[in-house]
């Protein structure tokens, strides 16, 4: 039986990874033994406490893939995210919530929902092929929801999600309050970082129509405390600015407890966040309101304006 | 409530128009009770046959809809086999067992699965979301499947195909073998079309790589009859090739009894096919043995040599 890598998008977070095992096991229940999960990069320090929890090894990196690999994509499918050489590879299946932006020459098994989380779709798979859920699979499930979802207040919420975070808080048996905020906070944790890391912790390449950008989200319980690295955080986005000849960077400082996101926007088009939202920056900064969402507060307002 | 409409491809067959029916009817069993089935052009003679043995009506001919219409795609996804306009319409959903060549800038519900029919998925769907199969829905469904795997002969039909089969014939007290000839017969009777209603009844637009070309298949149960009109179909497939710049005109000819196609290729890239079947035309025409899939014995192969 030829081998399936099983994989998130770059610069994985807890979705992309947590996805990764979970669709690995669905998919050896299924009966393809040949299966195996991979991630494309570093683990965040949100991952490595829900792995810690379960103590579970993480996902083995992934280099690149050999021309006619079979693979299977969670949580992305836009190539620019993906495994260098996708465009040679035998894509099997693709499970995701993104917008989509792949093509493929041949048929192929896909399933995106517009929820919250790629673990909510998954959840639904387990049900729908009779493949029970374990305590395991179901914290795996849960975490990466109150994740993606910032304890289901994000905007991106849905009602699938909520029901898919009352099943599985119940088989996990997680408080799911006590324990996200715990699991979000050490996320928030940028002690071991790098600035250069820090900038490629959540970082999306994202085209505003012409406008060629990196958004990049860094959580936290505290604005202020980021701040504090403001002068080398702008130091290193004007490097990766000239380095990839963007237009514009835009980094999300977002306050997980408040549901505010600090924005600081670099580059010639940073004027296209003043025009998205009506406000003047100062200081290349400006605070956006109730803003957690990349995917559903930033990314169409962006790209209606640009 | 806002409007949601339900279409197939143009030139639509089968699986195009029952689709649109049998997930608007899902829908409206899922409480989007706003939800209507359209098609994108003439209904075939097969279909003539499905409708008038259940005695319904085809769905409205929609000829364009308004920016932001909300839409549910069935049995396709590319642009270029959809309503003009699609580019500004809100799509919902799309089911579907082609390629992938749809971009969106916003997540939806995407369903789709390498199997040899829409309905085949339809039918999980209904599964799924615990809605009965009526026995008209069921005839819809099987009718499809029994057209779009030509009686689960078809190198495209799937073990889900033949699941659905038996499980929709029983719901629909239906004899597949006897039904289903009698079904594909009377979409092989091209007596009430013209040359250019020949021509366009299942046309696709397929580039080839560079190479421009439309795909048509036409299912008989005898060849030689239809080769009668051979002068006649070159001259229109002349007149289409000029009018659409194409670079190749593919027609196939499927003998639905024996599973062979008689092909016709015209335009400057005519010897595509030759290289692709490593065959020579002689009169622009050659019999593929045992091809009677467009989308698996023609699309990839002629790709790969394009």
């Amino acid at each position: 039986m030829v081998k399936t890598y099983v994989f998130g998008h770059k610069s994985p977070d807890s979705d992309s990874i947590t996805s990764s095992l979970v669709m690995t096991n669905l998919e050896k229940e299924l009966g393809n033994t040949e299966v195996q999960a991979y991630r494309l990069g570093n683990i965040n320090k949100e991952t490595e406490f829900i792995l810690n929890y379960l103590d579970i090894d993480a996902p083995e990196l992934l280099e690149n893939i050999e021309d006619d690999a079979n693979v299977i994509l969670v949580d992305h499918n836009s190539p620019s995210e993906s495994v260098e050489n996708l465009e040679n590879a035998n894509i099997l299946k693709v499970v995701d919530h993104h917008k989509l932006a792949l093509k493929t020459s041949y048929p192929l098994f896909l399933r995106f929902e517009p929820v919250g989380c790629t673990e909510t779709i998954l959840c639904k798979l387990y049900e729908e092929n009779n493949v029970e859920i374990t305590k395991e699979m179901a914290t795996l499930m849960l975490s990466a929801i109150i994740s993606d979802t910032l304890l289901l207040k994000s905007p991106t919420t849905t009602e699938d999600d909520k029901k898919a975070v009352t099943k599985l808080s119940k088989i996990a048996e997680i408080d799911v309050e006590e324990y996200g905020l715990k699991m979000l906070k050490a996320g928030t944790d940028l002690s071991s970082f790098s600035i250069e890391e820090i900038l490629a912790l959540d970082a999306k390449q994202i085209d505003f129509k012409n406008v060629k950008s990196i958004v990049n989200q860094v959580n936290t319980a505290s604005i202020p405390d980021v701040l504090e690295m403001k002068d080398e955080l702008e130091e290193g986005m004007n490097k990766i600015i000239e380095k990839e000849n963007l237009d514009l960077f835009m980094l999300l400082i977002t306050d997980i407890v408040n549901s505010n996101s600090q924005v600081i926007a670099l580059g010639k088009n940073a004027d296209l966040v003043e025009k998205s939202y009506d406000i003047k920056l100062e200081d290349n900064m400006v605070l956006l309101e109730g803003v957690v969402s990349r995917k559903k507060q930033v990314v169409p307002i962006m790209t209606e304006n640009a």
